[in-house]
């Protein structure tokens, strides 16, 4: 017997990956090329067709997306993402089904990550599951059921948007306090840019003359004493702690899975988030609830573009 | 044909209402009688079982129990309300269904209420619906594709536990800065009393010495033109209203019911809450999240306990 093969597509402002999947989860084989957004939607479709014509195989048997939104995952239409200019209001997903005329299915990247985790990592069978990804960016996905949380217009798991300090920082959204404003790289970053101005004593006054601040700098500079640094790092990882805690008081999940590059600063993370809740959240039994970080590495967007297939179709 | 009849019973700290209802909806005969809570379980469960008794009749199907938490639904045990004294792990489920012997259903008061409002009230229809109660504390019930969102031992919902303000004042659960410790009819009365020790020019000092400061004198004071009362007023609805708005940010549903004592407030409160939403909630796109008061007024824990049968027997 011939054994279906499915295509997944993990769309980025940087880079594209285009791979495809054996049922089992098997990758047999992956192409990756830089987005250079700037050329367009056309230029960018055109590779996109001209890779995926590469990979398909005559038992493929349909197509998973995963693109930054917002989107209209049912109209499948990208509706104007920050990291994609001028792709406003594109028919990515008709383009895309009617050149390779299988079925063709389009989430959001938080959404299928999440997914991606369900179907083969971290969440494996936890049917009631929060994905949190804490990047440059603080997004989420929510599966209550077995089933990805939609919500209105595909908006459900905007975790990091919650207000956290109704009076903090702004936030690139509009909002003031957001946890996206207080925890994620940009805001790490950015505290230890104010603190450089403020004229406070860091190390990292010397680092930034040859470098662009990022958080990972803040994490080095404290590893290595900075008190500054320090208190900049900790300050993140409680209000991401706080964060995490009103999902959990809000959903009460099985299970919490954190992913993005924040993961990579290893177990102190987890640890100080799973402390933070254990001491704010009072009504959920937290002995229930496991937070733990995301197993699908580098490849998490294409595995949770495989993911959607298999959710949608229920396979 | 005869028609079906279902027992419907709601126990709070205070009353306990019992009614009998046919499918449609119509309350048939309703009996109210005081919990007297210092007497204990055993007493309490014997009225209660005279109460059913005289209210059964030969076509009476099923059983709902709402009641305040923490309980276990699935094992019909409630777990220590604060409210109801030596309630300690009491079986109360199969109590009152071995006593009746037909079908007997458990939930807490909150997810209750969220039921009541879905099948009878201001959520008829909707299948994705965060119900909120704001009164001496704030509770919440989450129902996500026309199912309650239950939660690890039925803690999803717990709205009012979210933080909002990281250093906020304690709250009755022990965290700080909850969404409860911020905005309930206990927190506005607490920030009013703070307020005449601090020695602020407000009229409630006069008023305090005959009557104990609640929510209600606060909005009256503020009403009269009373400056410090207008502040507390409106901080705690601006917080209600971010509390929402995470909410909102997390679940997007597509109504958000408000329930409990200050709806009785009126419309201010409604538009204020929607006001802060509007501000603060930028990624959800909120002319598609409806908030409306509840419309079930104080009989919404009867209707509830009655549509919990019908929701988990799927009439």
């Amino acid at each position: 017997m011939k054994e279906e093969r499915y295509l997944a597509i993990d769309i980025g402002g940087t880079k594209i990956a285009i791979g495809r999947f054996l049922r089992d989860g098997t990758l047999e084989e992956k192409v990756i090329f830089p987005t250079n957004a700037e050329r367009g939607y056309k230029k960018i479709l055109e590779e996109i067709i001209k890779n995926l014509s590469r990979l398909k195989t005559k038992d493929t048997v349909a197509l998973g997306i995963g693109c930054g939104g917002p989107l209209d995952s049912e109209k499948g239409i990208i509706l104007s993402p920050p990291n994609l200019p001028g792709w406003d209001s594109v028919p990515l997903k008709k383009d895309l089904e009617s050149f390779l005329k299988i079925p063709t299915f389009l989430d959001n990247d938080a959404n299928c990550a999440c997914l991606g985790e369900y179907y083969f990592g971290a969440g494996k069978g936890i049917k009631n599951l929060v994905y949190v990804t804490v990047s440059t960016g603080i997004g989420g996905g929510i599966i209550i059921n077995g089933k990805i949380l939609r919500g209105q217009r595909d908006s459900a798991g905007e975790v990091g948007h919650q207000t956290i300090v109704p009076d903090g920082p702004l936030c690139n959204c509009g909002n003031r306090g957001c946890l996206e404003a207080l925890a994620s790289g940009t805001a790490i970053a950015k505290r230890a840019q104010e603190a450089i101005l403020r004229g406070e004593d860091t190390i990292l006054k010397e680092w930034s003359k040859t470098e662009k601040i990022s958080a990972k700098m803040v994490r080095s500079a404290y590893l290595q004493g900075d008190k500054v640094s320090e208190k900049i790092w900790k300050d993140a990882l409680e209000y991401l702690g706080i964060g995490i805690g009103n999902i959990i008081t809000i959903i009460s999940p099985e299970r919490v899975i954190l992913g993005g590059g924040i993961v990579k600063a290893g177990e102190e993370v987890i640890e100080t988030v799973k402390k933070v809740v254990k001491d704010r959240v009072r009504l959920v039994p937290i002995e229930k609830v496991e937070i733990v970080p995301s197993e699908l590495g580098e490849d998490v967007g294409l595995y949770g573009a495989f993911a959607l297939i298999l959710s949608e179709m229920g396979v």
